[in-house]
């Protein structure tokens, strides 16, 4: 804690959510902000003094969200690839290069601003963690570009050369390619690597061969799994103790008791079940099976192209029919845990004295009106390290 | 319109959709309001001068949506009842009930505050024209107090006495209330009547005669039928010419045929849907059988406590199936069809030289990007009759 930074008092808070398991869930309560850290925690009535303070007047407070899974750095849309599904063609993985195309021709500024237009509006939404992947490079420059620029404008980097062979190449040579030079171009910027383990992008052994490249280079391992079939994907994020797997969409019962005995965190992305109309996670019996989980946005311009988690938290407990609560826990805790930030003083997740001041406010009594009041933008402030975001929307310049 | 207001011209508009069968949607469009109308539409390139200018940068102009069915009158929360539906206890009518007795027990200045609350929140996702509902008071003081309510914060207003037989009365005695006293102390402040013609609340007989008793006092006509079953209340709404019949989830054949020969709107109200749990509304085979659709947000704190007409239109496209000119069209001149407010000079839904300037700004290139991009508040300013509304969201009163 910084002692000479300003104290701010947050008081009046109907509902504080912590996510924390000694501190649970309180009312009539407030929090002091030092710096970038929580300095207090407890109930209104013997809140201390503080340099400023905010009434909340019976407002919701809770932990950022953090958005374990997205593909934040690219340039371009898919809006028309997008109708067409609507209208009735199902998504099939080369779509992506669609987007790769439009990448590769921004340039590094273009891709920047993309990026952190993006994340500006998922902090609006209340998302104060954020991962970014690569892989829509599928090239050595480009793969580092997007490395260097998800390194500048996420929490976390995730390196997925291995997102497709791109047409026209040797898939042998593409996964040298992606394990030698490109995992060694990229590996400065990045925290993770991930493959997507699918009937056309990469099979369970090249998987395998991506994956263990990454881990001799020190990054973490996720896997893009089980999407559209039952890829194999599971069990092989399950047998290298991969941090998540992600998708989940077609399970055996196998895959759910690997799960079940693993380490391994089962990410949910409601919005792209939604948008290529793909069976839904059966969220429901993985959480029964006690699967660790989490939900994550996905955000990406071809399957899921949006920032906003209380979207993919309403939607996992109207659809998939998780708990609030556990749905809840998915976006905060859970996706801590599947980026590998649930352990220590820099831990996420949780709002806990000592920890970091990342918190939303809602302009709601309850965290129950998140999945109650769908479409309705809940947040109305978000502080990522004790600092308030607010988005370019709060005041857009009209008139 | 009004010589002497001063003028404002909209440019720069990326995409331009009208809704107007002639006008269609074009590009590089701009357009001009004078006082409460939209005085030009044309190409950026030959706009006229004005007395103000605004550059949207390409972005997306389309009309305001006409949210023609809520319950926008209220007091209370149900948030514990949904929880409990969320865990698995299926919608039943009596929920109305915990409505009713908070709404009995609010003064008529709590009950506007809250829906003039939930008409700036719909202004700020881009509704411009609303209907509500009475139906929470059930007795005939209160019933008048919510039409007068709802005559003040909404454009129309509806009588819906007869939503359930408030427990303990008699029905014969409280159908003669409602017929009698409660709709000739409400018909000075209302346009439509109402009834919710299903099992658990009213049969068709009795909802035949609350129908004819408000079309004897005047009023148009619209229906609550066959959302928890095949009720019989769409034949009845086609039998007596109504407006529309609303939520439709549960359709024979018959029901498709007989409102594919009417004039009778069948309204979705995918919120509801959601929440409920119920079967989704069939709006693809309705649709494909030419019969004329709304889409509404049914904004209640039972069923669908959501203001947002942009989640309801994705949530129409991404799982009713509706093509996206389907279900713009049903948000906005649909709308405006099941409320009669589809023609002459003041009509509703399109944008067209001499009509209100009622129309919203979305900061996206394009109307896609409604069910591209779920759950991200697109809609960044909306003009009501030439006034520009921004949400109390856009400027919260923090630090």
């Amino acid at each position: 804690m910084d002692d000479t930074a300003p104290s701010r008092l947050i008081t009046g808070i109907g509902e504080l959510t912590t996510q924390d398991p000694e501190l649970g869930t309180s009312h009539a309560a407030a929090l002091v902000i030092e710096g970038d850290r929580i300095a207090w925690i407890g109930p209104a009535s013997s809140a201390p003094a503080a340099d400023a303070s905010l009434d909340v007047h019976g407002r919701a407070v809770l932990p950022g969200w953090v958005d374990s899974h997205t593909h934040l750095v690219f340039a371009g849309d898919r809006s028309a690839e997008f109708a067409e599904r609507m209208a009735g063609r199902p998504y099939a993985a080369g779509g992506i290069m669609t987007t790769v195309a439009a990448t590769r021709a921004a340039s590094e500024a273009e891709l920047r601003a993309g990026a952190r237009r993006l994340r500006a509006e998922a902090a609006a939404g209340g998302t104060t963690t954020i991962e970014a992947k690569t892989g829509y490079g599928l090239d050595v420059e480009t793969e580092a570009r997007l490395a260097r620029v998800g390194a500048e404008v996420a929490d976390v980097v995730t390196f997925l050369g291995a997102h497709l062979v791109p047409p026209g190449l040797d898939r042998r040579e593409y996964l040298d390619l992606v394990t030698g030079p490109m995992l060694a171009a990229v590996a400065p910027h990045v925290h993770f690597v991930d493959v997507f383990c699918e009937a056309g992008a990469f099979d369970v052994d090249e998987s395998r061969e991506v994956l263990l490249a990454g881990r001799a280079a020190g990054l973490a391992l996720t896997v893009h799994g089980n999407q559209l079939g039952e890829s194999g994907g599971v069990r092989l994020a399950v047998e290298l103790g991969a941090a998540s797997v992600d998708h989940v969409n077609h399970l055996s019962a196998a895959d759910v008791d690997a799960l079940a005995g693993s380490g391994t965190v089962a990410t949910i992305l409601p919005g792209a079940d939604l948008s290529t109309r793909e069976a839904l996670a059966p969220a429901r019996l993985l959480a029964d099976a006690g699967v660790a989980l989490a939900i994550a946005s996905n955000c990406n311009p071809g399957t899921s192209y949006t920032t906003s988690m209380q979207f993919c938290v309403a939607t996992a407990v109207l659809q998939h029919r998780l708990s609030l609560e556990e749905a809840l826990a998915a976006a905060t805790t859970g996706g801590a845990r599947a980026l590998g930030l649930d352990r220590g003083p820099d831990a996420v997740g949780t709002l806990r004295v000592g920890g970091p001041a990342d918190l939303q406010l809602l302009d709601a009594p309850s965290v129950a009106h998140i999945p109650y009041r769908p479409g309705v933008p809940l947040t109305i402030a978000t502080w990522r390290r004790g600092v308030l975001e607010r988005s370019p929307r709060l005041a857009p310049p009209l008139e």
